[in-house]
């Protein structure tokens, strides 16, 4: 399949219309359990799914080196999902190929008490890509009105003017996010978001694998598993906040998560296809360049 | 040759001993012409380095895992070397196996007015890679006793309140540095400092072939070449950092960097042996957290 039809199909399965309302239920998490995959087969299907992997990887680190050179763009790609969802694999299996000059990513935790005192972006501002540049945020500022909006409690400790967090205090929070993207965009950051979709089930099966593996407990939190039971509260949020900030400039991608592998193919097929439109070519050489380019080569050669 | 040896050997061979007077043209470029490669026979040699370098690769992956686990140390790499003697092609091969969220390479070019307002480590401090992290950077504060040395000029664009630019002034400067990395060190930064060691002759004919590569023309600049006509009074330079500033707790590393595959598998295996020297282990798991661990399993499975 060339990239032109991939770009068709996948952007179709994945991405979010601008305006659309989302209903999570209606997407599916699998992928590898449709109609195509039972004709191919899971298996088959799993290793043509990697070989076009592989050639993504490779592309993307000719694409980075273009985003560089032509120096105009800069691409932010943000990951959010639920624990589990495989944000910190997809990082490492998408990128690990690309060269690290070219590309920072920023985990966001906890904000500290210093970050707490600024607006609800700063934290992530101050982390932004510079032209040529891939930054990978690894959760963001949707935190704000995902975790935050589930925990409301945690809008104390942020000082805020308004003490009232009704539904217009959300929305204002969607639309100043998608203003401030477009801002970006317009200046030149290119944006990709990531939504990684998976079911309870393999949620349950993730974490009571990572809980069976001892050489994973050093990275258990006993928070872990109390969000979980906010499930549904989250899928509303994440709901709500995909269709109130799927934007042309900065559109949302809801991708099925329940396998690592369709996840990965999906994320880095659209990352290289959308770096692969914006048409980077070496910056042009003017005649000036090129005159003193001919005087540095007489210059050197007769050392 | 095992890791024990090959460390023996590689750092025997460019560790700069803390204290000794360091004369560059005693100091060997190419490695590939010894008495060992003319024995093995260049090809031969390039193969088991090669060889050598993709297990590193893996090992150095792996190791970044333990010191993310451990979160006690950070390692922090610094780069410098003349112009073309291959500092990003180092970073991209040596790195770019390494999981992207794990490290961060920071490129120091021309510091901005707000840089120049602060002490000459600023900019670098801000940068400094976090516990856990690899820290990568591709040129340094080493800049202010090197290019900056070469041109005083450029010290009065930083306002200093010293105005005689002495020895004493340099040697003052290479004691900060000394102390500043020693208090990092102290704190948890284990410093790793390569310098990548090139003839005049191989600088020469990496930049004749960028200027018979259109595609590198974009990045050619007419400074590249006003630099090579200063190399005898870098080389000074060079020698003096070298000597004043290769300590216990910062060592430099001379790499003979005449051929890439030489350079690349010495910065590998001195960075991933000295991790290794580090003996990080994944932190050991409490009674109590052992407990809820288990309370979470039963909770998750009766679900």
């Amino acid at each position: 399949m060339e990239r032109s039809e991939r770009m068709k199909l996948f952007m179709d399965l994945t991405k979010v219309k601008s305006g659309k309302k989302v209903c999570l239920k209606d997407l599916e998490t699998g992928w590898a359990q449709s109609e195509e995959a039972k004709f191919i087969g899971k298996g088959a299907l799993k290793e043509q799914a990697n070989k076009l992997f592989d050639v993504n990887r490779a592309e993307l680190a000719k694409a980075q080196e273009f985003l560089y050179a032509s120096h105009t763009w800069s691409i932010l790609i943000i990951l959010q999902g639920m624990d589990a969802s495989g944000k910190d694999s997809a990082i490492k299996h998408v990128l690990s190929g690309v060269n690290p000059q070219g590309c920072r990513v920023t985990s966001f935790k906890q904000p500290s008490l210093m970050e707490l005192d600024h607006d609800f972006m700063w934290r992530q501002t101050v982390a932004l890509p510079e032209k040529g540049m891939i930054g990978i945020f690894n959760r963001s500022y949707y935190e704000e009105v995902l975790i935050v909006k589930v925990h409301q409690t945690l809008l104390e400790k942020q000082n805020l003017p308004i003490k009232k967090f009704d539904k217009k205090f959300w929305e204002n929070r969607y639309q100043d996010i998608s203003n401030y993207e477009r801002y970006l965009s317009r200046n030149g950051t290119f944006i990709l978001k990531f939504f990684l979709n998976i079911s309870k089930d393999e949620q349950k099966k993730r974490l009571l694998a990572r809980l069976n593996n001892s050489d994973k407990h050093w990275k258990f939190s006993e928070s872990d598993l109390k969000e979980r039971d906010h499930w549904d509260q989250y899928v509303a949020a994440y709901e709500d906040m995909l269709t109130c900030t799927s934007t042309k400039w900065a559109p949302w991608f809801v991708i099925p998560a329940d396998y690592k592998w369709v996840a990965r193919l999906l994320i880095a097929d659209i990352i290289t296809t959308s770096i692969y439109q914006l048409n980077l070519k070496y910056p042009e050489v003017s005649q000036q360049k090129h005159d003193a380019i001919e005087d540095a080569k007489k210059m050197l050669s007769s050392e």
